[in-house]
């Protein structure tokens, strides 16, 4: 089963556990204790706070079901719950860049003392099959937190105005061949199944399995490219409000963007943030940091649209075995825009994140994982350059607000 | 056919114009000029701005089609353009209260102007076959801004807080029957049609009409009342954070809501504003001016759910001919809530504001009607005891954000 | 006494009334209800606002201290008391202007109730020596209104972006002959005092009168013109950040201040708004409707400075007997800049409005006329074009935020 | 003469420099990379980026007068200016806690970059008088920043709301004996001297020295203490509108204080953050970190009233042999309030910051270290128990906006 290529749920969940953790330190090991403290904005968090939370959730979702279990340290029950209220009282989100203690010594402590606790009891077998299943949704979570934590640093570092400002890998940059040019790929609609079969890990918010009616479409075979994107701008794409949804025009009017994030016009060519410095924008590459209302607006210039999740997804099926760039740590960028569906970008659909029917959350405070966030996002799909491998899937569901452009979020366009 | 029992767009387009802009005339008749000029909230107009600018919409939309058509003043395309891009620079929203001149007399004017216009045009039979959808697109857009002009009229008279505050209308309170216990009645899916077909008019964003899969689900025969909403306030509804989605359960700690828009708790017992003043709840009438956070947690503390669109037009077919209150000028409440599905309060649905397979919006200026709108806004179907009559529809769209109380709306669970 | 020469105090404290009284009705017979009715920020006030406020300041500190007086609508308290703590609690300030009803009539009854009750009284010499200090408060206190009127309406007038905009003086522009060019009157210094004697009505902030050391200095005989403000803008005046407080310079960069309040540059020319419409900037005009920053920036490019309130106090001694334009309410701006120190505009001093030693605010709620405010706030002395002819004084301290441009502001320099 | 009992400027210029510069190295040994990152609001600054400007400032403004000097980095320009606009662009004030890099280390190298060049040129007698005044200013201006150091470390680790909280000082915790009863002390008033007399190092904002007048007063004996804050509390001093100034109300309104910054009410008791983390109120101690507001009202409540400026400066001569707490790196908190006017907490005065009579800004950038601030600011005299030693002066006027209380801030009674 092509799905299945990269997921790796198959594997010893001792084995699973200790890979998870193990990339977690790789990332972080590049950062100094000044890098992994400040937060640049309240959707973002420090690096160290999410080396503790990730730590925290194994510890209280898995550890504390064992009452013999001594606890770490109490007050970072506190400080690195993230949103969950049935957990309790939690450190406010906009000052998590204020906690300089503990610091990132004593976080790998915490590190080491639960992933000792947990150690010893994946060798002793101790764990039930709920724990076995909350250890794989924390392998999953701190999967996702990889992610974030690449998404958040970038941010971080973009925020210093030099040139070419820090860089967290040091490699050279590419000079990809020429992007293939767009084809279109027809896909046939009629009554499909969408969401996850319960063979192999998924977030709840992927199921429960359901029909949906869908017309014929065809979608684009590859991504939108930067040159594309440039192409866009020369015509004025951010000056006319006939491309725009009420909402994003009047973003346009509040924040003046006129490129992606990190893209800066400096001595007559385009450049962009990315975490090996300030580059050049590479035409050939997938656009990147772009909002949802971009992405739709430049859909409409293009006389085309975005596919809904379940057009993509249905898509996606022929192309199942194909994988785009995915996290590589000394790399964290995508390469040239390419004919997989899952990799290189997340990519923005026109489906509003919604629960499937029947959706009901996980029981317990895990249940606050997904569901509650189902109102004014939007679904993105695929995966990312900085996407951990294993952790992508068919029927995953990424989510942001319309607005935001610190995910590594392009688009393919439908019609 | 039950759908048409009250739209009248089967009668005279004259004589249709004349009713519907006399109606806007007797809603403001009873309203001074002091009363017609504020705005209370960026969201909300002034009542003399409402009645001027569904005036310059068959100005700007039917009349200038004309080119021999004189226009009444030219500043009226900046003052009273609501948010067409594509007819130019407009007066900023959140200064409509501002504009003091032209005054209600002069408005007054202005719309014996237009209508004078009209009139000739329409007795001598000079308008084509675009300008007959446009006017009549004009009719339905007048009674649309007949509603809001009544949601705006009541959130300015709210603002003073003294009691019973001012009055609109006039009149006795009620003391309706007791309602009748929640039934829950059994609807099948499978692949069933939705949106407007054609026949007789509708919104652009109504159709097209398409196939959507439905499970089988089971709908309340009624609405929520205010007697439920009491018991779902005394059983800690606004304090437990598990009933609520995570923004809206943020959106209470920045507000401090504990009740519906415009309750209040005086000495001893719930009162609430009507356009008639402030007066008692009365339990068994539909629970008016809540959010769709609020309906939400609602429907999650009642073990049930809200209907998407699609469910609820489905079921609303059985009940087609019947209809709660609608506006009655005398009156402009909701009577004890009853077994239609149109009228009474608008109910919101699960459903994001997104739009349908294959939906082109309109061309020209008109094209900005609603399909700008489609992002981050929840469906409400049904009407309201402030919708005119003969503007309510089955497939009827209306949208609001999530926090929206001012409408006059309510819900109605599923299962 | 050359400071008498405007100064009715020694009229009959009948006449008084009636005359402070009629002006008030003669300023608001041109504006209709709509006009009347908005606040176009929180620092001003609806025109029917401050008709029932100054209504009301005579019935709450007059009246009522005759037990039997029947008060005319216990809300007006509320709606009408702006800031006084010790009468109770007030309508909030941000929504004055959401307040209709009263309206405009009713706000006449009420004027007319107040009115028949005093005249009565007056005219029965009813009222003990603590009242008639009152009732001259009271007189004050509307003429203070008047010009906050005036102001008030002139910022209301102004939101509305056409040209040439609403009219409130239907008058010819005036082409003044040049002004006279600058020159400087020496002062000298030493121990001098300040204050108001007791002779005469003033506010409880401008005594004690008191003695201050001052050292030699020059003042301008004429104030800032428009022309020599257009040199100050010719010169990059609004860029330079050496010539202006880092506060100011702040303020800047958040409003993109580049001009006083109201000038606008149209067509080749600037132009600026008046009660008379807009018109084009007169160059041997006063300069009108700057803030403190921008005062004190224009001075230090002046190689000058602003004088102190002392300063200004004492050389004002000189041509006390000189008046500027007062109020005219068939002109309401000022003329070609002259030699009067009181009149045409308020002055920015270098003084920060601080109690004199030994201040004692007056007994009861009046006491929180001018104390409470004595914090970030700057002295203006002079009068201005819409000062009420009567109210003007060479101790009077009139006082702004810093920002503030509302006022009919300008400068004088001294070195 | 007295002022000079802990001012060393006749010491050697170069011991000068080296005390101070080790005594910022002093108080930054104790902390981390993480304490040294954050800024925890925008007033204040991380630690390593006031040890990074203050190296800067000495790099700006000395060494870079000789153009043989090598510059350390470009880039640290724009990242260590606070403010000075002469100087060139600068990296936006709030988001200082997000430059990670240079980190602490980089920092340290940076430092004994300059203090090495610096010292060359100390031992090599190669500066002139003005780079000597320079360096005087310097050595000032890191010792401002020591305070402000403390200030910004204390606020930030206040942020974390766990109990004792983070430790910066580790020692034990006084209990004083009794403070003194309140008693006064009538002063002469009269044509009195006030502000540097030029002997001796002074900021330009003290002089020019200038007379004044002033009538007799009284001043307490020592400062308010927080038993009798206690007192003022308990009735019910933060929620009387009479004793508030009309701002300080509106502040209370929105930020709901109730006590001093950092004090909460814990377990029946009130605690307070300290250096030494939270403990109880001391009520023999000095209050602290109180708002202007606050102490104009506690003043108000107290039948008494703020000194002067002046008065202050006045009645300090007769103590001036005397001083209070100053800084202390191993004990940074105040004792028992004494007979000291200089030390133990800044006092408010009533006086806004303004200029002296015929003052004028220091040459070139450095011109801009004080004057630009002088609008809506207040000034404190005296020291605090973390100002360094040799920088306490009784001209010294230290100055911050009214609702600030991260200062060590407390009040003196006059009457």
């Amino acid at each position: 089963m092509p799905d299945d290529i990269t997921t790796d749920t198959g594997s010893d969940p001792a084995c699973r556990f200790r890979e998870v953790r193990a990339l977690t330190d790789v990332l972080t090991s590049r950062l100094s204790a000044e890098d992994q403290t400040p937060q640049s904005m309240t959707a973002a968090s420090p690096t160290k706070w999410h080396r503790a939370h990730v730590t925290w959730f194994f510890e209280e979702f898995v550890l504390r079901r064992d009452r013999s279990y001594a606890v770490y340290d109490d007050s970072y029950r506190y400080l690195f719950n993230s949103y969950y209220e049935a957990v309790g009282k939690r450190h406010p989100r906009p000052d998590r860049g204020l906690v300089t203690r503990p610091g990132v010594d004593e976080i790998r402590r915490y590190r080491e003392h639960v992933d000792a606790a947990m150690e010893a009891a994946l060798t002793e077998g101790a764990f039930d099959d709920d724990a076995h299943e909350l250890i794989e949704l924390g392998c999953n979570h701190e999967q996702q937190h990889q992610e974030l934590l690449l998404m958040d640093l970038k941010h971080l570092l973009s925020t210093v105005r030099l040139s070419p400002g820090p860089v967290y890998v040091d490699r050279d940059f590419d000079r990809p061949g020429p992007v293939e040019p767009l084809r279109w790929r027809s896909v046939g609609g009629g009554l499909v199944e969408v969401g996850a079969d319960g063979d192999g890990f998924a977030y709840d918010n992927e199921g429960p399995r359901h029909r949906v009616f869908l017309e014929d479409f065809e979608i684009a075979e590859r991504t939108v490219t930067n040159g594309e994107w440039l192409e866009f701008m020369a015509d004025d794409g951010y000056r006319r409000p006939e491309l725009w949804l009420s909402d994003g025009w009047a973003h346009i009017g509040q924040t003046g963007w006129s490129a992606p994030e990190y893209w800066q016009f400096d001595d007559g060519e385009w450049t962009t943030f990315t975490l090996s410095g300030r580059r050049p924008v590479v035409p050939d590459e997938p656009v990147l940091h772009v909002s949802f209302y971009e992405a739709d607006a430049y859909a409409r210039w293009a006389g085309a649209r975005l596919p809904t999740e379940f057009e993509w997804e249905t898509a996606a099926a022929d192309v199942a075995d194909r994988r785009g760039e995915l996290l590589d740590p000394d790399r964290c960028h995508p390469r040239r825009a390419g004919s997989a569906m899952i990799g290189d970008v997340w990519e923005w659909t026109a489906s509003a994140y919604l629960p499937y029917p029947g959706f009901v959350p996980a029981n317990g405070a895990v249940g606050e994982y997904n569901g509650k966030f189902m109102s004014d996002q939007h679904v993105l799909r695929g995966a990312s350059a900085v996407t951990p491998r294993g952790h992508e899937r068919r029927t995953y569901r990424n989510f942001f607000p319309a607005e935001s452009r610190w995910a590594f979020s392009g688009l393919r366009l439908a019609r």
